[in-house]
């Protein structure tokens, strides 16, 4: 029953009644005429039922940090029912009042309202420091602890050493922010590790609860070890953002003649333009594989200048000394392999005479 | 009309003629009953005027180089009603046939055929072979050269150089491929620049008629001249492909978690990936802006690099010397500005506490 009757006004006349609800659209036979407002009572039920429910299976949730991605998330959670209370060094008591939540300026306090869950939703490099002070004695020995930062193993390596035993630890990793996930989170990936999750029914069930937030918003949900996560971000989100960095700087502007290989790079850029570089330097320092990644994107940069130059050498020798030139050894080629996983194409084979615009 | 009654056959009897046209689909009145075969020439005498009228407006054009762009552009310029003639160091005579058009060993064969344009889709690194050894005697006096190159400049200088004085001349840079063209060429961009069209209305209108080929596909017809093309075309296209170069080499690969940003990159390698290193080299030794453009880029790329490092060397020094260490001079600003247009960024000045993923 999807009746919104307010359960503060019990007293609906039967006229009220019979313009709102769809069972009385037909007029109901004289014997069966509401001659009582006991009947409007059934409603009031459902709703306090519902209600109950809804108590029932909501999360107090303590979102620690209350910036741009702490905001942006705190919108849905709401959005589910959630309870939502916040913590920042900063004030926002303003930002967490217009979406419905309450702040705390004092973590104190918000460890006494006894949340079910705590949302960390600081910045990779400022979460030790908030960790190290945060008062977790005034927290229920059953709490959950959820982090939602863009490196996993970093994380939950600080939960094991300072969080109690008891607490139990769901690291987390939406894939997606306030730029890609303005208009849904379908579709996108949500990356999670039950790092510890006690086997009591009520911890295993508010697990469950949290993350079916996600699954109903229709991300596409990822279990995937921290270690794993790293290794897979480190290739992909951390390259991108090198990569959006670069183009930033070399400064892509749109021009009368964008291929549509160009506009790719200017989309690029603007996805990854309003990140901060708190956040790229975070992907960078706290992720063990981030350096080799770098490392790797140098050398096929330097490969690519090789090519051009390598061949500009054997075309102007050719001139020089007439003839067939033998190609220069492929030096670089093995340097990349070294560090990485990818078969490369022999550059040589790829001499076709298309002429195309990509 | 669009009756497609092949004048090859002009004796229609008259049943037939009821089951085809439209006019007759309701029965005449007795008294206009069809009693004669004359009835019919209508229709072919139409047939012939069409045909007579497309063969006035179609132009004879001869493609040189029957390659992947070639064959890409001739399907078109086909469907689009033009005779197609072409020639090619390699036999494409199977190609040719399989698509409408004539294919010739000899260019001097291909010349005597008195071709209205010729159209040039060599690959950058061969036309200046191509034209240097081409029958140009053969060909008309009054004849149209187009060329199709990623790069301008170069072109229109071997044009000027090697074309005779009565040739008109047409530099076009169809900013798309067999790729990026696949379904529609609509909204995509044809760069074309007039270098040299003789006044003669015959001249001018046989110019118009091509460039109309792209018009009506619904290209976004963009007369620039082939400086400016070549400045605008080395900071996104050449950039483009560079990117698309490294990212492949690097071995960007789709992985469970690919973010948006992550899969533009993909999106980019995939466009760029099937073009041939001759094509990359082309744009990178035949534009006069390619190297500044490459150098800017490797600076971005450097710059990137000394932020990360530069970060990292100011948390150790505060570690090791305590409290607030001054950041160091940002030196790289000062190169970039050198070579480039772009204002940058403070760094200092993004430091917010979020953490987004893109």
């Amino acid at each position: 029953m999807l009746l919104h009757f307010s359960p503060a006004k019990p007293l609906i006349s039967p006229p009220n009644l019979r313009r709102n609800s769809p069972t009385f659209l037909i007029s109901p036979p004289r014997s069966l005429r509401i001659r009582a407002i006991d009947a409007a009572q059934i409603f009031d039920y459902e709703t306090q039922l519902k209600s109950e429910y809804r108590k029932s299976s909501a999360l107090k949730i303590a979102v620690l940090g209350f910036g741009n991605f702490g905001q942006f998330l705190s919108k849905t959670l709401i959005r589910h029912g959630h309870d939502l209370i916040t913590h920042s060094r900063s004030d926002y008591s303003d930002a967490a009042n217009s979406i419905g939540a309450r702040f705390f300026d004092n973590p104190h306090d918000l460890c006494e309202q006894h949340p079910d869950v705590v949302l960390l939703c600081t910045s990779i490099l400022s979460t030790e420091s908030v960790l190290r002070s945060f008062p977790f004695q005034r927290l229920r020995r059953s709490t959950l602890f959820v982090d939602v930062l863009s490196v996993k193993e970093f994380p939950k390596a600080l939960f094991i050493k300072y969080l109690p035993k008891e607490f139990d630890i769901l690291c987390t990793h939406p894939m997606f922010g306030p730029e890609s996930g303005k208009h849904s989170w379908s579709g996108l990936p949500f990356v999670y590790d039950k790092v510890r999750i006690g086997d009591a029914a009520s911890r295993q069930e508010r697990c469950e609860k949290f993350l079916r937030i996600f699954e109903n918003e229709g991300c596409k949900m990822v279990e995937m070890s921290c270690e794993k996560h790293d290794y897979y971000a480190a290739g992909s989100q951390f390259v991108t953002h090198t990569m959006g960095r670069v183009l930033e700087k070399y400064g892509v502007e749109s021009s009368p003649i964008n291929t549509k290989g160009y506009e790719t790079l200017l989309d690029l850029v603007e996805n990854t333009s309003s990140d901060s570089f708190e956040l790229f330097y975070g992907l960078f320092m706290y992720n063990p594989n981030a350096l080799e990644q770098l490392e790797r994107l140098d050398m096929a940069f330097e490969s690519v200048k090789k090519e051009l130059f390598g061949r500009l050498h054997q075309q102007y020798r050719k001139q020089m000394f007439g003839g067939e030139v033998q190609s220069p050894k492929k030096t670089e080629q093995k340097l990349l392999n070294d560090g990485g996983v990818v078969p490369m194409n022999d550059i040589s084979s790829s001499s076709s005479s298309s002429s195309s615009s990509s």
